[in-house]
């Protein structure tokens, strides 16, 4: 569940040119009919992307879990990974945009009212698009601050109901979360799965450092493979950090030295408190030269996301 | 979840006006836009109405539910019963329709962003409709035949992650169910709780006899409270049939005399196969002299089929 936040201050969103059944039409005019399945019954996928200097990342990595999310709903849109960039591309390229919030949404289209879908396809592609700070090496982020984590009751919909790893137009369950932080003042909600465990915040990975080791949750619960969190697990690989992905119980978290969170916009977000208990990290900066994010987080999240912006600089903004 | 099959070949639906935003429209030119959460997340609610003879029927019912929706996801759109009725209304006058599918949704609007719902609500409301058959005694039912169901893998999603009683456009949970169907040629999905207990069918509520008693899964699980299943139950207990709402496994309704499911649209639609196996009553005729529907089922669904039709006669189509 990576999705949130993306430049709410951008201003008249109507200024912007969406991407909707193959043609860029302006934001208030970018519609979907309401017999569209994918307004309908969430019968649709999305993928929010990044760009950086005008080119998405990890674009495979998108497509593929796009693809494997139209598998599970046998939504067989006939779309080639190509065809759904360049409508990406096209979206950006018409907005002038190089930095940017991508949201791609692929939907079953337009069928008769029955809940069993039919076989035959006619897609809808919608590309929404939003201005971001750049990124890499120097990059604000889109966050105000740290963020305050809140367990919540509202438990994540089981991988036997609807696979969590299908990013979907069904997302009540991530929003019926958040509805509980109204009166906590939290921004981002903790879902358990139904053991208990830790599965993902409402729309971010988790992280947290004990004994020195990288912890986050497994795959095997109701988690989305985020983008994000791959490659942090790959960056921390790299460096030689201790990984440990398995289940872990909220007292894991809360009694962690650091945390963060993790989606494709926010990349990586320290976490201040969880259920109101401070975490160390945050509260003692590592007294980094730099300033700027890094020094919000303990050290393992500052240097993660030192290495993070790194990558980004190199494969995106190296040609500047 | 009650929601499927209203005359698919009522030709072409384009000719339909509905009513979206306070306006009525072409079906065709009858749309949201992509930053309605309706259609971002399926940030929305629904009923399913059928009119009889120009009347919704228990709209009472309908309205207290959509309320009760409303209240779980906080969703404030400040429309009274009244006037989301006189959105129907208005829909089938537009259509000169009398006896019709209704279909009405409520959404949470156009918001920035982000998922955390902002706290001021546009909703958009949305009546889509189709012609339907007459009901009430001597009506045609809108399905072709008995129903045959197939217990399914894919679990209902919990009260702890949405609650069912919330009819939502979050509807994958349901068409997961249905796909399984398309190896086994059964018509509707008979999904379980966690527990392995009877829930509900994708769009229906079970109901099957056992030792004469009419049995059907309380709404201590995941189980929409059915307007037509609150309706079979009410006559039931009228007529002094032996009722029980409780929990129930697959083999209770494998194992029983005779099954029916009911949503507003099928009301009551008796049951024929349940995972390969054939039900008694179906296949035994009870020998009524009238035909047509409630010849289809054992003698204590058409009974109950007939009370129906009896009630619906005489509150909808008595002056006629």
């Amino acid at each position: 569940m990576t999705e949130d936040a993306a430049g709410d201050g951008s201003g008249d969103g109507d200024e912007l040119l969406f991407h909707v059944d193959g043609e860029l039409v302006p934001a208030s005019e970018a519609t979907v009919n309401v017999r569209d399945r994918g307004f309908a019954y969430g019968d649709a996928l999305f993928e929010t992307l990044r760009a950086y200097g005008g080119e998405v990342f990890r674009w495979e990595a998108h497509a593929d879990r796009l693809a494997e999310g139209a598998d599970i709903l046998e939504l067989d849109h006939g779309l080639s990974d190509a065809e759904l960039k360049r409508c990406v591309d096209e979206t950006l390229a018409a907005n002038d945009l190089s930095d940017a919030y991508v949201k791609l949404s692929v939907t079953r289209g337009v069928q008769p009212g029955k809940l069993t879908p039919g076989p035959e396809v006619d897609p809808t592609v919608v590309v929404q698009v939003k201005p971001l700070p750049r990124g890499g090496r120097g990059g604000d982020p889109v966050w105000d601050g740290p963020a305050t984590l809140q367990t919540v009751k509202t438990r994540r919909v089981p991988d036997g109901a609807i696979p969590a790893r299908a990013k979907t137009h069904n997302y009540l369950n991530g929003i019926l979360a958040r509805l509980e932080l109204r009166v906590t003042g939290a921004d981002e909600a903790v879902m358990l799965d139904d053991d208990g465990n830790l599965a993902e915040g409402a729309t971010s990975n988790l992280f947290f450092v004990r004994d020195d080791a990288l912890c986050t949750p497994s795959l095997d619960g109701p988690v989305l493979p985020g983008v994000t969190r791959a490659a942090v697990l790959d960056v921390a690989r790299e460096e030689g950090i201790p990984v440990r992905e398995g289940a872990f119980v909220p007292d894991d978290l809360r009694n962690a030295t650091e945390a963060f969170v993790t989606n494709t916009t926010w990349e990586l977000r320290p976490v201040e408190r969880v259920d109101g208990i401070e975490l160390g990290g945050v509260s003692e900066p590592s007294g980094s030269e730099t300033g700027g994010t890094s020094s919000l987080g303990g050290p393992v999240t500052t240097l993660l996301s030192r290495l993070f912006d790194a990558r980004v600089e190199r494969r995106h903004y190296a040609g500047e």
